[in-house]
Order: structure tokens, then sequence, then C-alpha cells
């Protein structure tokens, strides 16, 4: 049996930064799940209610690349009350020859927090205006940070906006934010307003109410949706995708489970049945993305295995280069 | 974040031979498997075509066990072809409390050999006759061995007959078995009169055709079907379900997906809606088992989560004991 890495949150974090790599990693994986070819089983669930605590399993096979991960994610709500993280994980990297183990990737879900922030960069490089400058991020947590800093790296973003519900959270999150990327980050009081000025809207809050109206949108905009990922959430007016010249799913067979567009199919925003061309076909030009800088485009992020088979390729690439990680000889 | 405990397939093999105790371990899982309380999603299935590879995953949560397991087995069926194995995997073990990872158990489907014997010696323990002393095994692979093994354990078996589609396969098995378990063992040619002459049956075959005849069964005997696990299996002629006195399944919404209940259904022999005991219920004490040394019993094994978190916990445990393997502060 070949040798297995065993690599830590910290060594993970060392080996897959969120920079522009990282996100052509990702980029790459849309168009793989494009070709059609890619192996995406449904998301395996359980709910241990005892201990308010569920667990999701996602795994995808990609044509091309060596390797498949398969990622186990608890999240245990009453954690925090006890001094501890809600969500923790692992992912494990297989051969997609052999399907023996190559790595386990004990990294308390690092690498998904880069791979979700990693794919707004990809919809904003394919479908946000090319000298979009000015961000609203909704939300202040650590994807929203996450956000903004990958939104940095494909757009000359110069001004942003946070909003937060809880109005101190969105002031500290802009002051951490301003010091690490070098621009001008403030907190927003006033949501419709921050939306109006912004170039690229990023929503990431698990609001099961939407957040976003569809009257605040203008022309040349470019909103990414990534908070909704379970069938209760939803951030935009369903009216937003109504409006939008350009829907753009990660995935449609799940956005119209648990992301923007199931809310807008039950309200009748949009018509049943209607076939969105995905992200992954915009970025490997079999569909066609921002066709002009006055339309509204909005992208939908429920997040995919496929992006994590990627990440997690591509992290034990770049552990392997430095050595990183525990070997164990199984 | 507590600390990880990485166990390879050797330092399992030591912490959890297949013996008496690993054997109670399980019958406490099906015993609470029995109990209603038990958490188990359907199995997450992917296909690698490209490779001749399949993955599954399962898992279950216990209540009253302090972990759950996940387990990922990967079959890539052309790997033999450059000398490697079929199979692998890996079992993680995490807090039923908290979700943190406890534990990475390397161990290439050991412990699913283990808990898989241990399900049959479980079934023999509760359905065969008290006095049974010659055994018929179908079979002569890995699980052929151990379910022999397993079955010395729980009953006073002096003789053992091996079968093999492969006439040189059953000696050869039959031998090694002999030497190692101190009893007479001999590989039969003619199954009709292994299967008459046996008091305890256990088949362990991928056969797609059935192996065993109902006019073969006779009074006080006892089968264990457990080589179907797929839609596609099937051992027992449909019939022999209608000549038993007791089928019991390990799950029936397993059995009749890809146990012998499926062939026994889709053929008449088990009226569709029949509902019957489960292998939990008579370990527990719900359901009645054999209640005649002249019952004919028949247990449909097609393999558990229960078994799996069942294991993985006590393997942790003993691991714990002796402070094997790497430990890892992720």
């Amino acid at each position: 049996m070949p040798e297995i890495s065993i690599l830590t949150e910290t060594e993970l974090r060392k080996a897959v930064p969120l920079n522009i790599e990282a996100i052509e990693q990702i980029e790459r994986a849309f168009a793989a799940l494009a070709s059609g070819q890619v192996v995406m089983p449904p998301i395996l669930s359980m709910e241990i209610a005892d201990f308010n605590g569920e667990v999701d399993a996602k795994t995808a096979y990609v044509p091309g690349l060596e390797s498949f991960a398969f990622k186990v994610s608890p999240g245990f709500f009453d954690n925090p009350k006890i001094g501890l993280p809600s969500n923790s994980g692992l992912m494990i990297l297989f051969s997609a020859k052999t399907g023996f183990v190559e790595a386990v990737m004990l990294d308390n879900g690092y690498l998904t927090e880069v791979r979700t922030a990693a794919a707004g960069a990809v919809a904003a490089k394919h479908l946000a205006v090319k000298e979009a400058s000015r961000a609203c991020i909704v939300g202040a947590g650590l994807q929203a940070r996450l956000q903004l800093q990958a939104l940095c790296l494909v757009r000359p973003i110069t001004h942003a906006q946070i909003w937060a519900r809880v109005g101190g959270k969105g002031t500290a999150a802009a002051a951490e934010l301003s010091a690490l990327l070098g621009i001008e980050v403030t907190a927003a009081d006033d949501l419709s307003q921050a939306v109006r000025e912004a170039d690229v809207i990023v929503t990431t809050t698990p609001s099961t109410q939407p957040l976003i109206s569809a009257d605040w949108l203008r022309p040349g905009q470019h909103v990414t949706a990534m908070g909704s990922d379970q069938h209760t959430k939803n951030e935009l007016d369903p009216e937003c995708l109504k409006r939008a010249d350009l829907y753009v799913p990660d995935r449609q067979s799940q956005t119209e489970l648990m992301g923007e567009l199931r809310a807008a199919l039950a309200a009748g925003a949009v018509p049943s049945g209607t076939v969105f061309s995905e992200l992954g076909d915009i970025v490997s030009g079999k569909a066609k993305g921002r066709t002009s800088d006055a339309e509204i485009t909005i992208c939908d992020l429920t997040g995919t295995g496929v992006q994590d088979t990627a990440i997690a390729t591509f992290a034990r690439a770049q552990a392997l280069k430095v050595n990183a990680g525990t070997k164990i000889n199984a």
C-alpha cells in the first residue's frame, strides 16, 4: 500500500492560502463540471438530534483529476456553549485509479472555506463588469471576509461596504479587512444604499427571509448569493431573479432545491422548467456570460463536491512540494 | 481540538482480533438497532466507470455509544491486474457529542471483515440449535474463512465442509482452516450433500443465481446468507424462504432491496407487505428466535452502518488501552 499523508489544519492553511492559484483550481473544476463527465452523487446527511448535530458527506469524481475527495462535515450547534466551534470535519483524498487513500486532511472545514470563497471569485471573474471597484458584502462572518478577499484577487476593488444585522460586527469586520486588504472598507448602516452603490454584491448570510430587494438593483451590477445552501434559506427577493438579465446557478439541480432558485420557483418569479446555463458552462465557454456592461447578473452558489475534489487534490500537491504532513504506511 | 489517533491496518488487526468480545460488541449493536433510536441514512454510492471502481459510504448513530463511525469503502476491480487488492478504504470515528474527529482507521476493510463475520456469529448464537456441530460454508474466500472461525466461537463445531465453485479453492481453504481451528474441515464436491449434512450453513458468495435449493433443507438447520448485498445477487432459492419456519433479516429495509428477501419477493415466495422481526429484535428479546430444535431458520445479512459504528468505537477503545497508533494534534 502506498504512503498516506496526514495533514493538519495548520499545515493546510500554509499549503493552500486563498490566492489566485487556488481560484484557478476551482475555475477548472467548474469547467470540468460542465463537461458532463463528472460523477457527483447526492449528499449523504445524518441528523444527531440528541446533541443538536448534523453530518453531511459529499464526494465527486472529476475526470482528468488523479484523485477524488470525500468530505465529511459535522456541525454540532451546541458546541459553542462549551467553548468549541460548531463546525469541524475532514477531507479524505483517494486515488481515482485504485481507490486507495492518498491523504487525510484534518482541516476542520478550512478547505471548504477556501473553495467556497474561490467559487465567489470565479463567479465575479466571469460575470462582474471588468472595472468593478465597489463591493457590498452582506454578512460579517468568516465567509464574508473571505469573499471580499477573493473578490479583490479578480477585480480592482477599491471600496467595500460590509452590512451585518448586528451593527458592531460589520464595524469589526470592516476594520480588519481594511487593514488586511489595504482598501477602504466601511460598515454600512443602510443595506439598500450599500447595495445601490456597489458594482458587486456578495450575500453570505444564513437568512431565511430575503434581504435584497429587486428594486435596489441597477444595470451593471453582479450579485453572488452564496449563503443559501438549505431549503429553508433565502437571501434574495424572488423578484431579483426575474429582474436579472442572467441567472447562473453553480448546479441547477442543487439551487432549485436549496439555493435562491428554490424560493424564486416557489414564488413563480421563475417559470418552472426553465433551464439555466451553469457557472461551469460559462467558465468553459459553452454558454455566454455577461454580454454588456448594462446587464444585471446573479450567481447562485450552493457548493459542489467538484470543488472539494479540486481543492483537496491541489492541497495534496502543494503539501507534497514542501514535504508537509505526517506520513503513514498503512 | 482534541488529539486524533491514526490507526493502521496492522495496529487494528492486533487491537481487534475476531473473538468473542468483538462478537459481543456487534450483538449489542443489533440490540441498539432494535431500539428504534438508531439513525442510519441510506448508503452513498458513487461509480467511477473510467477505472471500473465504485465507492460506498455508510454511517450510523447509535444512542449510548459515544462515537459514530463513517466508513468509505472503495472497490476498484481492475486493481488485481496490477497486483493490488480490489478493496481498500477507511473508517473515521467522530465524537457523537461534538462531531470532532477522534480516530482515523486506515483499515483497508479489515474492520468490515470482522464486523461481518461477527454478525454471522450473532445470527448462529441466536438461531442455530445449541448443539450444532456440523457446518457447511459455501464459498472459500476471506469471509468464508472468517465466518467459520466466528461460528466456532459460538457453537461446538467439530466438522465443517467448504464448497467452492472452483474445487481447488475449497481444498486450500479447508486445509488452512483445519490447521487454524483444530477441527475437521474438508472440501465438499457435492453441495447438496454438504448442505444436507450440516446443522449450520453459511453462504458467502457473490452469486447472482441461487446455489441452495429448498428441498435440500431439513428440520433443525440454520442458514446464514451473507453474500448478497446488491440487487443483482442471490444465493438461496426463493423457495428456501417459504420453507423456513423463521426468516430473519439484519435490516428488512435493506434485505428487501439487496438481500435474499429481494429475490423471494420478486418470485412471490414471500407475500409483499410481510413484516419480519429483525436480528436485533431477537437479540434484544423483543421477538422470539428459534422455538424448537425442529425449525428451519434463515438469517439474511446485508451489513449495517450500526455494525461499523460498534466495531470502530470498540477498536478505538482497544487501541487506546495499549497506546497504539500515531497521535495528531489537529
